[in-house]
């Protein structure tokens, strides 16, 4: 049967070596020398994987369900050398996925990542300390403290939203690592609309129907849905209106004329989320602007910067988040574009205060004196759950290691990039760039021009996605912007270098080539 | 200077050689052979700490603050060498550690691991994947899907909780794996609640205030959180007494006595939740009467079975699950009790449907073929954000890998140990076991006797403990029943064995001993 393995023979013979002396400790999971072989078992398939990942087709070609297939539907009663879910996993899933980290991959924004972030998650999963409290994990939660402290520094972030003054004692503000903006937008939503309640002397939940919110209508949908899953009214969550003129950002005349429409109405303005880096184009809400109409009406202020913000780290984009200082809370996702695995959103907030009014819980089994004694961050307060993976300490290894000045490179390169491929497109006069790029997405389409209206360039910008995603050669993804189909080009997958750019850019050249002469 | 490196020295070598030639790419975070290096060197230490962490305090002497001052509290301008990072890793963050994988933990509930779970979780961190649509990962959320269905069969759920059927189509019914059981009771909270809301013709949130929710005083302090993350008033968020003759279950008779009196008073009872394993301890509330009761108004049920339905593998302990297919949903914890590295909640609903009504969002750049076919699972419309790890991977590795004959082997084991402990308790006259005991977690104290009064004993319950965890040999925690101070000892950190318990046992003797000669 040559050099493979079948599956079938193994677990035969797995099973007959199952029957093991009653007085030995039969199983013993985390056996070090089994976790040693594993795990660098693993790491090689990783290596190889990297190595390897831009060979393959970016997106697979499999049909829903492929997977029930090809794998046993159900669990097997024995064990099986680990060698064999190894194989099964290479032959099986790898085929199956979405390569995110090929540097063919241009959908979406990157999931950027690095050596030391994955050694950092992976001996968090070791540890698998859970850090509900600072006394069940000290140092996993001090460390996510110092990471997002360290952070913070990097953002030159007000001193108001750090965990710890520079005396090294506790700050009023605070930060928190969740696993996504969501769930950021989420905390907050409810803090300010406990505070909201509070304020408008409100009975329980009964003034719930008169508070409103507001974003732009480029915010991401999981704004949208987070303000419900808070329970605010679906009939008073304001999506304000942008335009081309204004580049997509929020007005904030009109997110005055809103909110103050609102209260003549009698609703009660809670939240304004601004965002640094909109998914759809990379708009970018004037912070300052905004948080100064929001101060008017004692709202709330939200900057979500999930992907943009860590361009922030660089002198020349930090102005930005000009106007941070005035908000009281960001949002920035490090394993959107800084180099740390999923998943890691970091959350500061002014008054840390005003998350734990809402989310402390103090049940007697987490009872301790460290808590009493007021001197410690317990960080399920700031959160929805209880539990949660050690993940200050990937953020920490990717600083640590890399340092400012090439997490800095790292973001220009990618942006150096966008900037070239924004260059070649503008150079063919069959493409237009529909929005000036911010950061490394470049929004472009084939323009409408002679006999093709804008509704057949949309067509066609449709047709030109599909078939250059079908090659399995790039992957880019699409949005709407002004009403029309637009392409979006996002630089900056980890192991992307600029022959990456240019061979994708052929691509889309070559496939509008022979789209055209259809 | 020895072998041991001086970190200013390399940081000031690592500096002098930063400069590179302009056409070379400077910086590759994923290089291959970096990765493979710097996780090589991790997997070493990651085994080493499982060798040795026996023998470390499993509770840390470490003051708030203390990680301030021994790291640097800026993050550097250069790069350092990774065995850098590491060193610092160990010389200041394992010595401020909680040792949840120390076998002489057993406080909360163990976090067990293994090594397919860190493997599966250290290749999940290095794909990197998205899964927020099918589409942006067909192989990760084809696996999660597999993964929820073997682990329905393992506990015998009704093919009704399955995302596919026996023939392969797709299922109304339907799991996700979500980071907290919190998550879960939110994400079904919100699900009732909204239909709640249309059943009794709210106009918007209008009709909020007067929905009410239901589980015993001994559920889970996360689930009254959820409860007022949702938007649930306060004031109609009931706690159901126990009793000890009751064992601290739910009593159906009070639960209907609960909902009925709101009914009459024009309240709409909206959701039930019931635990199979309660965090203090351990008692399992009746899931079938509970669901029969509930079906008389209507209420969502929820089963949070988060630590003890993994017990439920096996067949002796299945009847803990009585009753589940007269349930929506139900949510079990692999991170605590099957082996599995945070984080990994696996949540089960009878109806997808009910869940996506409430969070679906179909924004333009998400929009593909695959959602349009209607015949793939988007898993972002199930919880809370969007982006989400590839979870599955670790939990189907943990099936595959080990086989369930293995897995009832631990279980089992664990409940055999913690069967041991209780009778050496018992055989102490100066103890009391204090509810029965039901899977691997013992509830215990110091006995109130001759002149020492209940108050005395609570008082000595709480110095055993504190001196007991100051030796840094075991740790355990309390809580509170009955009114009464409990001692809490959870049997099953991964690397526990039978001595482990002995010499934890021992210590508890000792340390009473040395109490009473005071």
């Amino acid at each position: 049967m040559g050099s493979s393995v079948d599956i079938a023979d193994v677990t035969a013979s797995v099973t007959s070596v199952l029957a093991v002396p009653d007085d030995k400790p039969a199983f013993q999971p985390l056996d070090p020398e089994d976790v040693r072989a594993y795990l660098h078992k693993a790491v090689d398939f990783v290596s190889d994987y990297y190595a390897n990942v831009e060979s393959m087709p970016v997106l697979p070609d499999v049909k829903p369900g492929y997977l029930q297939g090809e794998l046993m539907s159900s669990p097997p009663t024995y064990s099986t050398p680990f060698d064999v879910t190894m194989k099964e996993l290479g032959a099986s899933v790898v085929p199956g996925m979405t390569h995110w980290a090929s540097p063919n991959f241009f959908a979406f924004f990157p999931a950027t990542n690095s050596a030391a972030a994955i050694a950092g998650d992976l001996i968090a999963s070791a540890l698998n300390t859970v850090g509900f409290t600072w006394q069940a994990a000290p140092a996993a939660t001090e460390m996510e403290v110092l990471a997002l402290d360290w952070l913070a520094q990097l953002l030159r972030l007000p001193a108001t939203f750090m965990n710890r003054t520079s005396t090294g004692s506790r700050g009023t503000g605070g930060g928190i690592i969740l696993g996504t903006t969501s769930e950021a937008m989420l905390v907050t939503l409810v803090a300010a609309r406990d505070a909201a309640l509070r304020r408008s002397g409100s009975i329980g939940v009964s003034g719930l129907p008169r508070l409103a919110v507001y974003a732009a209508d480029q915010t991401h949908s999981t704004f949208f849905k987070a303000c419900r899953l808070a329970g605010f009214d679906p009939a008073n969550i304001r999506s304000i209106p942008t335009t081309a003129e204004n580049h997509y950002e929020l007005d904030p005349a009109k997110l005055f004329e809103s909110m103050q429409a609102d209260v003549d109405a009698g609703l009660v303005p809670t939240y304004v989320c601004a965002t640094v880096g909109t998914t759809s184009s990379n708009a970018v809400d004037p912070v300052g602007v905004v948080a100064e109409v929001a101060a008017l009406f004692g709202a709330w202020v939200h900057v979500d910067a999930a992907y943009a913000g860590s361009a922030c780290i660089c002198p020349e984009f930090r102005h930005h988040l000009n106007g941070v200082e005035r908000v009281d809370s960001i949002s920035v996702s490090p394993h959107k574009w800084l180099l740390t695995c999923l998943d890691c959103t970091c959350l500061y907030v002014r008054d840390a205060r005003r998350l734990s009014d809402s989310m402390e819980t103090n049940p007697e089994y987490l009872k301790n004196d460290a808590t009493d004694s007021g001197e410690v961050t317990d960080l399920k307060d700031m959160q929805v759950g209880v539990g949660r993976r050690f993940r200050g300490l990937k953020l920490w290894m990717v600083m640590r290691t890399y340092g400012t000045a090439k997490l800095q490179e790292h973001i220009r390169s990618d942006i150096a990039m966008a900037k070239m491929f924004e260059g070649l497109v503008r150079a063919d006069h069959r493409f237009e760039i529909v929005v000036p790029r911010n950061f490394a997405m470049v929004c472009f389409r084939i323009k409408a021009s002679g006999a093709m209206t804008e509704e057949h360039a949309d067509e066609a910008n449709r047709v030109l996605m599909k078939n250059l995603n079908k090659t399995g050669k790039a992957y880019i993804a699409h949005t709407v912007v002004g009403h029309r189909i637009v392409l979006r080009f996002a630089v900056g997958s980890s192991l992307q270098e600029e022959r990456h750019v240019r061979s994708a850019w052929e691509l889309i050249k070559s496939t509008t080539n022979k789209m055209m002469m259809e």
